[in-house]
């Protein structure tokens, strides 16, 4: 196959990534939902469902600095473009609906690499049953992908940063830790499922997803709620091949979900959902900032700082 | 000011960015639209209006490609990132309601370029009153904007490329060409309310704007219209500097927009549109291609070929 500069921009989107998103476009939807124009023409046309709000965000990868391309396949790197994004509707409560992606390349670039990435791409979209409705390309020094989702949620019920309250119960999904070596941080399943069954049982107060690690999930979350978060770092779910409760916190890109409940309600989180077990770490209490315990309840600092995008050196 | 490396993430977001996009996302929002969360949580929460379909879009800018850093100031760095996306919503017939920005950079970048992108972002964003929600950053090893644009559009009456039937007169907005060494590229003024305007007037049936060219929108909207274009290369309208009508149907970066109404009602169409003068151009007919008509009336071959992304040499 032909470098991205020999095929064009036009060929590009023709014969390499329109094939492959339109299909799924068509067909996958979450309820309510009709797509009036697709990829194609200036903007995509869609039609949302009446009653409900609207999630809006956006997520950038970067080669270098997210991936490289020697070492995470094509396919991976689009799967995890996505489903960076569909954390993030996770985190609000929400359903992924649609998504644009905007794709930098350089003009020498493989058109094989490119297809992988869509392929990731679409085959994140269908797993979801959401459709990626266009974008735009681009030449670029590296690869970089970025992604805009849009989801929904009923109205008015969307879960923020900020509702945690004192007297709250903390959980965790999944386990945490070892994301790069283990290939998580790209080939994970982002936990839409997992906060849409907790949220069929009781109300969450409030949520994050992990991308920064489960330290900086703390501080933020503290931060907006205005809360003090104690956590026992006895609790805290090592996932396989993790090295220390200090990794499992500061690596980031667990992508699992941080959330707050009533400690009244809290009995009623499940321990596993599918396969996925959900953790009690900690409580939320009046104050300020992030308190660790150890295993006999002693105060300790709050390891390491979390990741820092734009001093941090570059990840596989 | 420092370094976005020693600043951080969180303290750009912080203290560069988020006090210039906070401001207007509370106030700027077209009719019906709430915003119940803005930036600082994983995802924006917008309330749409009901009976409205979304229009959704993305834009990537990219420096050495579509800008030099030490060219272009960086007001209009981030004037042009939304400034073309708003284009696409024109394009469409609509109006812009609500944009994430995805921003990357080399560690190395003084804050005040980036505060620079963002006041241009936000006073684009303040003149056609909609809102920037949310976004990302992160390091990259050169600049990257890219900007996805939700915009609204009474239910099922989007302007598509499709529409254009035999019998149509097309018309363009304002003036071609020279948009590089006018700076007209980057500090444009998308044609949100000429598109309005003529729509009050009459129905467009097919609409596209010239990001690429006129000779590139002309081809674009006659295949996906399946007719046959035909251009007075005397009536297209050059803009001042322009050396040719080659150079105002090839360079790009125009952000006019190029549209068809029945050829009966061509006369309700208005001249001028404020101070934008509205040209008519051409007739559609059936048949397929780009035809070109000197002065005599006499077929001539379509001048040059557009932009292409992947293989064009760097711009200013």
């Amino acid at each position: 196959m032909a470098t991205v500069a020999s095929l064009g921009e036009t060929d590009l989107i023709r014969r390499v990534i329109a094939p492959l998103l339109k299909a799924g476009a068509s067909s996958n939807k979450p309820a309510g939902w009709k797509l009036r124009q697709g990829i194609g023409d200036d903007a995509a046309v869609l039609s949302p469902p009446a009653g409900r709000d609207l999630l809006f965000a956006s997520d950038m990868l970067v080669e270098g600095v997210h991936f490289r391309r020697n070492v995470l396949p094509a396919k991976w790197i689009g799967w995890k473009a996505l489903a960076r994004n569909i954390s993030d509707i996770a985190a609000m409560g929400g359903r992924p609906a649609a998504a644009v992606v905007s794709l930098g390349a350089p003009g020498g670039t493989d058109a094989r690499l490119i297809r992988g990435i869509y392929q990731g791409l679409a085959s994140c979209a269908r797993y979801f049953r959401m459709a990626i409705v266009g974008g735009d390309t681009t030449k670029a020094a590296a690869i970089v992908v970025d992604v805009s989702i849009l989801g929904d949620v009923a109205s008015g019920k969307a879960v923020l940063r900020s509702g945690v309250r004192p007297g709250d119960a903390l959980f965790v999904t999944g386990s945490l830790g070892n994301s790069y070596a283990s290939g998580r941080h790209a080939r994970f399943v982002p936990r839409v499922a997992e906060a849409q069954a907790v949220l069929r049982r009781l109300p969450i107060h409030g949520m994050i997803d992990l991308s920064d690690g489960l330290a900086s999930g703390l501080r933020l979350l503290s931060q907006a709620s205005r809360v003090r978060l104690s956590v026992d770092l006895a609790a805290v779910p090592l996932a396989r091949g993790a090295r220390s409760v200090e990794q499992a916190m500061n690596e980031g890109e667990d992508f699992e979900l941080l959330f707050a409940v009533s400690g009244r309600l809290a009995g009623r989180v499940p321990r596993m959902i599918g396969r996925v077990p959900i953790m009690r770490i900690g409580q939320a209490a009046r104050g300020q900032g992030v308190r660790c315990l150890d295993d006999r309840g002693k105060a300790v600092p709050l390891p390491g700082r979390g990741f820092e995008h734009f001093s941090a050196r570059e990840r596989s």
